[in-house]
């Protein structure tokens, strides 16, 4: 990865997450907050009819719609679909965009604090994970790297490089000033980053940092129907990144019948019970903690 | 009042509060969890379109038609306007209720723990709220008795006697254990305590209890275009039913600048920065704390 020339920080991508719908609108006002000496950086609004009708979507998610193969799909013309594809042509197209870096500004309802989610592991972003930690004692670091660029559905991914900020926990529609002064902070670090890696003047960094790697999704008991019979264990409600072992309590059925969780390795559980993902009855995702190197 | 003979118990009259919504269907696969010696009980489903849809309501809030005047306007038409009139034909009418006492099961984003909600401080009341502090030791009480019930446009406001149950934190379109169980265990307390009343078997009860009274209702702060220019204050995040004094710090502008409370009482904030009531702009219900005297 050479030099960063230009970041877009996208806000918005689900309507009813508030923080970087609010983060764009301070910026557009005063530009000169994340403007930097080394590269440009533009704003754009991801999803403005899911948050005009107050809603994640209005017919299906836009961050999942940015595999090549569905931007190039004519046949997928749903508002978001058509979105993704404006989206693409303005930052993209992906493969061969415009923009290097896209930054995309997420809330969950989970007690994930401020999490930065990478793609992929490569210098750019593992020196930037390295430095993020150094900045911001919070910060946790999430990988996502089971799929390639090409073929991740995430918004960001059409970038060179592409980055979720992911900041809870936040109800729905609401917002919460903790919440948005995690995400502004972050999303500065971020831009302080990009400019010293465009300058090769970075400070010092450690050989390399703790992360939670992306390993599977849980999902809510359900019957035979498909009917949800269980929800979340009280006793993980809130605890995501904390460590969940084998034999420990998951579910409580609505019988009052407690799951256990039989797994053979050290799972951190994360985006517990995120309201979005009852739509597909996900209960949470497992990460494998680890150590990754820094790529010099 | 004599003896209540009949109770109804109402989930889901917002539809992505979804405590209620689960309880409704677990009472009603065993009824003889909510059944009593001394009176009936039924349950409704409040708003099932909105639950469909994954929103509070369709058209208007349900929980805000329940006025004689908007029950007997046939020109209010609409889903919710609809369903009101429905809902007081089968349970009500207002003035002349089938049903002696409606128990109205809610959540809210804000912090507000296991609240119960009294619109009026008569014998009934004031005896249930000094049992069930008796019973539950983090219950809250607060009282919106500032119109007569005639004028309440709540749901609840069409029995002899109602109640609303409130129970958060929760996210919209979330199910949280400790939430359903706190909402669980106070409708049985209510239960309980009526099965008690009728049969005049109380236990001795305190002769006073403490109580939230609403005073006012804040706004977010907004420029002259109605615009929102700022958000609850992280100091005060969370921290519902805890005293406020004039001077404390209340809301951020988005220019960073603090905002503080002029206020000349010992106010108690809550409804602290709820979801749903963004749509106007609504930052906080303030209550002063105060001892009501249990009516024999």
């Amino acid at each position: 990865m050479g030099k960063i020339n230009t970041a877009a920080i996208v806000g918005g991508t689900h309507g009813n997450e508030f923080s970087g719908i609010y983060l764009l609108k301070k910026w557009d006002q005063s530009p000169e907050l994340i403007s930097r000496k080394t590269f440009s950086t533009e704003t754009l609004f991801g999803n403005p009819n899911g948050y005009r009708d107050n809603k994640r979507y209005l017919d299906c998610d836009l961050n999942r719609q940015f595999t090549e193969k569905d931007l190039a799909d004519p046949q997928l013309m749903n508002y978001e679909q058509s979105r993704a594809k404006a989206i693409n042509q303005h930052l993209g197209p992906k493969g061969d965009p415009r923009i290097d870096l896209v930054i995309d500004l997420h809330n969950t309802t989970s007690n994930m604090g401020p999490t930065l989610i990478l793609l992929q592991l490569d210098a750019f972003n593992t020196q930037l994970a390295a430095y993020l930690l150094e900045k911001m004692s919070e910060a946790i670091i999430v990988v996502e790297d089971q799929v390639a660029m090409e073929d991740h559905f995430f918004l960001c991914s059409i970038g060179k490089q592409g980055l979720i900020v992911e900041i809870g926990p936040q109800p729905q529609s609401v917002l919460r000033q903790d919440v948005l002064d995690w995400m502004d902070e972050m999303t500065q670090h971020i831009l302080d980053f990009v400019d010293l890696f465009n300058e090769k003047s970075l400070p010092e960094l450690p050989a390399s940092f703790t992360a939670y790697r992306y390993h599977e999704t849980l999902k809510l008991p359900m019957d035979e129907a498909g009917e949800r019979i269980g929800m979340v264990h009280k006793s993980i409600q809130d605890a995501d990144f904390t460590l969940l072992k084998n034999g420990d309590p998951i579910f409580t059925l609505f019988t009052g019948e407690e799951v256990c969780w039989q797994g053979d390795y050290e799972a951190y559980p994360h985006f517990i019970n995120e309201a979005a993902y009852y739509d597909n009855n996900l209960a949470m995702s497992l990460a494998k903690k680890v150590e990754i190197d820094v790529i010099r």
